[in-house]
């Protein structure tokens, strides 16, 4: 059975010697130094390790169950929640009047990639939960807060986001619920929603779904949507449960992976519901979480990649299986550990570089998304907003990647479901749909942040990158990461000049190349993460740091990032400067 | 539920026009006229289409099951083998002395796509059947092909092959099972077997099990390995069954995917067995067939790609989502299909230029194996063996890669089991990992096979490339692809250089960059196809052909393998030519 060791040493080092967060004049931030970190991921870790990592395989193994209208969960996940509630993880970042503990998202960030890595399947229920919460603070009335947000951010109660419809996903203005508006203020929901994690189970004694309809008369498409609350208990007004609400589980989705997750079809018939916010802005409401919840799926990449790769590599070590062809390392067994031939060190090797680079790049982002709320730093908005579909989309789909290749390592055995790596590839692979589809976020970052604001967060990223270069070019031991990342950078601006030119031709020009785009912004983000990563263990040798070894397994991880992996930066450049007519050269009818 | 047409007319296209095959000097292809193998092709065709494919998802559902040792294949399988066996096509290309129908071996490989698209888990019945009755063919006594031949060829009796072990698969050096010597020149084969592939179901009346085993006192590692024959049930002098053998199924694997075929441990407890061939030669009778079931193996990955490909594109047609930037499309409709937006498209023609270069390129290597075996022409032979771990690495890999492609075209749908597209990549998967893992064909392309035979075998492959190039490049419509390929060979022979000149340095300079070579070199081999493709196509436009649309789809979807495929060599020579230091900088414990 697949283990977990929480990376905290890791987080450690990112935050306070690349990010150095608590110098940073975010409010909040002065809080986080590096012991109190250092005990918040302790603890966070240990639960990790020790409660959700072990019913990973067990989730995987038995699923959720439906009988007569009930969800069950599989074995021993309702107590681990009870653990997850008393520990008051799910309100890491929840502000404390409604029981939270306060701390900025970057802390949520960091827990909930130990979270993820140890048991995706399991964490969602509370990820589901914090964003309908996140929902509600941002755009539920007082008494809608008082009411729902301090029983969700305890997690007593969960919550879900109920968008999806059988005839649309991505195209949300093909909707169908309706929401009947009643003399009481109150609105009769009804309609089928379809995919909705964690829509029914037994973990909780009320559901709070958030859900998308349409008011009758409201204007067509996406702008005549609106954002209700649906409790699967209405609560009376001294916050006791009254009677069951017209939503039931219609059905639970058999999926790929998280097994452990109920993904259900619900259907609302008459269900009441309170409008947040204001009617027919729903999308609205949707989109201001959207940033973090997205980010968050980027880290469900990151979080099953991390953890498949512990694994290959402690195969890798232990696993005998021919010699090292420049000469014998493990004289006195029957082979020497796999660990020793170059093409398992490459994969090995793809797999560490990505983990820890991708890793800086969320804590990053969560730091802007920190700048933006806690601060009103409406620069690291737009920065993180330009970022969010990169972050999603290539960590999700390198995450995935990575996951493959970790269970490569494994031969035979990876195949098999005994030996749990077949989960992480099962598990990682939804987060390459879900909450946008990684196309999706191909096209929302070429069609819409590129050119956002006038284009000036572009601009600021590619200003960030260039007086690092500048600051650190002639900083001893930087040349390895400063010239891959020049070219890497100046391959992105290629791109998106390439954008420019031949997009108000034609803007398949720059559709076609949406994909290719998203990654090779995420390798420019991983390359410039490596090369800030690399300054600080320079920095830190320098300093004669007591732990030498670990500064200089960063610096080689670093240079093989930049060396094998930002190249393909021109591949994707010569892809995209191919235009659309390669792309679309066919009728749809002659493919 | 997942559909599948049978490619029939491409692979027409490829071996009529492309191949030319009747016309080539290979004993037996005379016999190939377009009608003939129209005639093959169609009733091959007919079969996948109504009697696999509807199985498919049945064998992912139910998978086997084990009951006292007596294993149960899914629903329909039995009847369905039945009529496998009825139409002769597990014999496709075996020799009619045994019951079969004598083709070559191209055809086996045409016809062997459609099976394995159409329902793999199924069709590796057979297939580990063909692989069992060859290695009797080249190696087995007069007696032994007499007695178990024409049952193997027929499939009244299934094979299996036995390799790994417990604590070695790729370094069967290792291998405990032995074999101890009888006076009556038989063998007590004792010893447990893994992922052992049809090795007990309840579709055969006997099962032959071709075992390596270790002759007592035999030299140590792999030279000490022999061949044995071991069935299920011993077989009397009349060809009646006997007594049943000391082997049994130990253990069905619960997989992720190909939950139709029956992953068994095989233990061996003092079972009869026949030594096949001489004693400690059974690596080599095992490489005699290692090229064909490798191809095999690549052909596997093709074939789960196009059969996902062809489902995502239907999906595609029919899903409306969305409107097309350039123009509504549907007007009449709520939305515009799928197929509008580009980035759709540009994963579709990915799928759809690979699954048709890709098959191309196993036809290909399919006449070069008939050209070796019908014609004993050492050149042929010398270049498939070449090809070989490129057809198995890269046409997995990359096929493998498709199927998860497929699946994203569906969005969240992808993800649930019931729409079929998750089994694809579930079942492609294995494709990466037997008969050699990926990485390990990797190594047999860059430590054995480039320098075999003084390294002729690739310098005739450049020339090849070359002399096509040069005869085509002044030809009208070529340019799009004589350019990009030699470009692409330009690359791949820029590696091999960089290989030769510092792998003598240091053997990690070759083996650190040898999965990116194998890549490199499927992409000039697909580049070379698709080339070859277009030039047929021309030709057949300048003939007025009757189907020009069929043409002008194929260099459409050829420019696009040029423009957006072939630029991906660039930066797999880059990453070679970075050498080991990036690669195996760390000492292993510090990783």
């Amino acid at each position: 059975m697949p283990s977990y060791t929480a990376p905290t040493k890791d987080m450690q080092f990112i935050l306070h010697d690349v990010l150095n967060i608590s110098a940073q004049d975010i409010p909040g931030y002065d809080e986080l130094e590096r012991e109190y970190t250092a005990a918040i991921l302790g603890e966070a870790g240990k639960i990790s390790t020790e409660v959700l990592a072990p019913l990973n395989v067990v989730g995987d193994k038995e699923g959720c169950r439906m009988e007569n209208g009930v969800v069950y969960t599989p074995t021993g996940f309702k107590d681990a929640f009870n653990q997850m509630r008393e520990g008051g993880w799910p309100g890491v970042d929840m502000p404390e009047e409604y029981g939270g503990m306060g701390m900025p998202y970057v802390m949520n960030t960091a827990v909930g990639e130990m979270f993820s890595a140890s048991n995706q399947a399991f964490t969602m229920y509370q990820g589901l939960t914090h964003g309908a919460a996140s929902a509600i603070l941002a755009h539920g009335s007082e008494d809608q807060k008082r009411i729902y947000l301090p029983k969700m951010v305890s997690c007593e109660w969960t919550g879900t986001m109920n968008l999806t419809e059988p005839h649309c996903g991505t195209d949300l203005g093909l909707m169908r619920t309706k929401a009947d508006p009643q003399d009481d203020g109150s609105y009769k929901i009804t309609g089928q929603k379809i995919f909705i994690s964690a829509g029914e189970h037994d973990m909780a004694d009320n559901i709070i779904h958030l859900v998308l309809a349409r008011i009758k008369d409201a204007p067509e498409g996406i702008k005549g949507v609106s954002l209700f609350i649906v409790p699967k208990f209405l609560v009376n007004a001294d916050g006791s449960l009254g009677a069951r609400n017209g939503v039931a589980c219609g059905k639970l989705e058999k999926k790929m992976g998280i097994h452990g997750n109920s993904t259900c079809v619900m259907n609302y018939d008459e269900a009441t519901g309170y409008l947040v916010g204001e009617a027919h802005k729903g999308m609205r409401a949707m989109f201001t979480m959207m940033n973090e919840a997205r980010l968050g799926v980027g880290m469900q990449g990151l979080a099953q990649a991390d953890a498949a790769f512990q694994n290959a590599l402690d195969y890798a070590k232990d696993r005998l299986q021919g010699r090292d062809v420049t000469g014998i390392k493990n004289p006195d067994g029957p082979a020497d550990p796999l660990i020793v031939h170059p093409d398992i060190r490459r994969n090995l090797m793809e797999q560490k570089s990505f983990a820890e680079g991708g890793r800086a790049f969320l804590l990053w982002g969560s730091t802007l998304i920190d700048a933006a709320h806690r601060k009103g730093d409406a620069d690291a908005d737009g920065l993180v907003s330009l970022l969010t579909p990169v972050i999603k989309g290539f960590l999700t789909d390198k995450g995935y990647e990575m996951t493959v290749q970790a269970q490569q390592i494994y031969g035979g055995h990876g195949y098999i479901e005994e030996w749990g790596m077949s989960q992480f590839t099962r598990d990682a692979r939804i987060a390459m749909i879900y909450e946008g589809a990684n196309g999706v976020q191909a096209l929302d970052l070429v069609g819409r942040k590129l050119a956002q604001d006038g284009g000036k967060h572009v601009v600021a990223f590619f200003d960030l990158v260039k007086s690092f270069c500048k600051d650190n070019a002639e900083v001893d031991g930087m040349a390895d990461f400063i010239e891959p990342l020049k070219r890497a950078s100046k391959d992105l601006q290629s791109a998106g000049m390439y954008f420019m030119a031949e997009g108000i031709k034609n803007p398949n020009n720059a559709l076609s190349g949406s994909y290719d785009f998203m990654h090779l912004f995420g390798h420019v983000c991983l390359g410039l993460m490596w090369a800030k990563m690399a300054k600080a263990s320079l920095k830190a040798l320098d300093n004669g740091t007591e732990d030498p070894d670990f500064h200089r397994t960063k610096l080689a991880t670093g240079r093989f990032y930049m060396a094998r992996s930002l190249p393909m930066t021109t591949t994707h450049l010569a892809r995209i400067q191919s235009g659309a007519d390669p792309v679309m050269a066919l009728d749809a009818a002659n493919f």
